[in-house]
């Protein structure tokens, strides 16, 4: 695996594949510290195209102010290592300066779905996502990208982008890839003390109970809120920012399950906000 | 010359000409009524590319609320008829429907250099205008794009998002085109009443007065814009909107003319909004 630094070099070996061979790229973008989640995400784009382009950029324009955008965890070095390990080709590793130069004005933003879940706690978050993702698609051309549905809001936003856009880039949502405990594997679990680590399980808890009170016919939005509101509760250091049961990836919203559900959960864990979530299809 | 009504049509015709041969694409957007303007662009772009590809769309969302959409010039039979005999391979022809589709929620903005001249007369335009660029480049796929620089604001928005945004488009600036009497050719011109036609007139007029004072050692920016105000004021149904000058393409403030200078003047003649420039050179 070579590891690239600028966009100039990224764009002459794509375009070198790009005009020799009918080759496919899969890219899969990263903010790096890379868990068994990202892993399953650069495996399936192993089988599924010729080239394997893993970006690892901690994306500043996504934070906000006060959010962990210093704090974020780095780890260059185990991520080579696991990128190669798992099929990647290359690995894209550009500087802030390089992917927004000085005197850089130019943002894509998707509007409407962006304003709830996590668009309503982090503004502009959405916004920073969009054009970062849009910077690395015309960068490295993808025929894929594939993206976790741990943030299925972002991958509702990104599959909106490209198809207003017409990007030529098809957007393969992946499962969430969870500890053997139920937690959602996130770069942000090592944020977590231990007391925390094990605070947080009540997410998945609180997603699985309710899947199940689904599965057993209860279809009244309310009720199930109210049941994982209860769930959650019973952890004193988890503080819900929301918890939302929308229509995926629409985001519209439901007071009766139906179709494809999507029920998702941010929540502030001692210091660290973490996301969950299921999508069910009824 | 072919004419195409849908992005799926035109992304295949592009993917036949980028599969087959190393093609290059030359891509001329407009927004219709050509006149020997559109046609300079259409002619550059037929000796610089293997095809030429012009776009006619007049595009709602770059028009304010109470602007010309509505009225704005059309002749797509006769645009047919220009295109061709200039040498353009393909018109691309789309409905409104089809570049914005229901539900459709996506912008691409450049800030800063888009809150001055035409960009605060006119709030969102060039929001309009990225937008609209943006998706025709990804359906186009164009080497190179050619834009007229009688909105030479347009072409420095434009760079500024294809620099900012990686695209891999070339923007090919080109001089404005004048009738024989100066006035500079635009769609807008044929609203014009036959005494407001004479009346516009005294935008070039004041244009090539500022240039040749400014040719004559005049260097003050102030003195020069006093200057043309006054020259374009012997005409009473010409409504100056602003007359500025500015560093190009930067659209930096400038007190003291020096490098390459933007001179830019709008001005509602009658009720037509038009605009005029000159860049020079020092």
């Amino acid at each position: 695996m070579k590891t690239i630094k600028t966009v100039k070099e990224m764009k002459e070996i794509v375009d070198s594949y790009k005009a020799s061979f009918n080759k496919t790229i899969g890219l899969v973008p990263t903010m790096g510290y890379l868990h068994d989640g990202h892993l399953s995400l650069i495996k399936r784009a192993r089988e599924e195209n010729h080239i394997v382009i893993v970006s690892v950029f901690v994306n500043p324009t996504q934070f906000g102010v006060n959010e962990d955008y210093e704090i974020y965890p780095k780890d260059i070095k185990r991520d080579k290592e696991l990128a190669e390990a798992a099929g990647a080709d290359y690995m894209f590793h550009p500087t802030v300066e390089e992917m927004y130069p000085t005197g850089h004005k130019t943002y894509v933003e998707v509007l409407d779905i962006t304003d709830k879940l996590c668009g309503a706690s982090r503004p502009g978050h959405f916004k920073g996502v969009t054009t970062i993702v849009n910077k690395l698609f015309q960068i490295v051309e993808p025929n894929r990208a594939y993206f976790g549905l741990k943030d299925a809001q972002q991958v509702a936003v990104v599959q909106q982008m490209v198809r207003d856009l017409f990007l030529n880039t098809e957007i393969v949502p992946c499962p969430i890839v969870r500890e053997p405990d139920g937690l959602a594997m996130s770069s942000r679990n090592i944020l977590l003390s231990p007391e925390d680590r094990q605070a947080a399980l009540i997410l998945s808890k609180g997603l699985m109970e309710a899947k199940k009170i689904v599965d057993c016919g209860e279809k009244n939005v309310f009720t199930i809120k109210e049941k994982i509101i209860k769930i959650i509760s019973q952890e004193p250091t988890v503080n819900i920012d929301y918890i939302e049961m929308l229509q995926f990836p629409t985001l519209e919203a439901v007071s009766i399950i139906g179709g494809k559900v999507l029920i998702a959960i941010a929540a502030k864990v001692g210091n660290v906000r973490l996301i969950d979530n299921i999508i069910m299809e009824e």
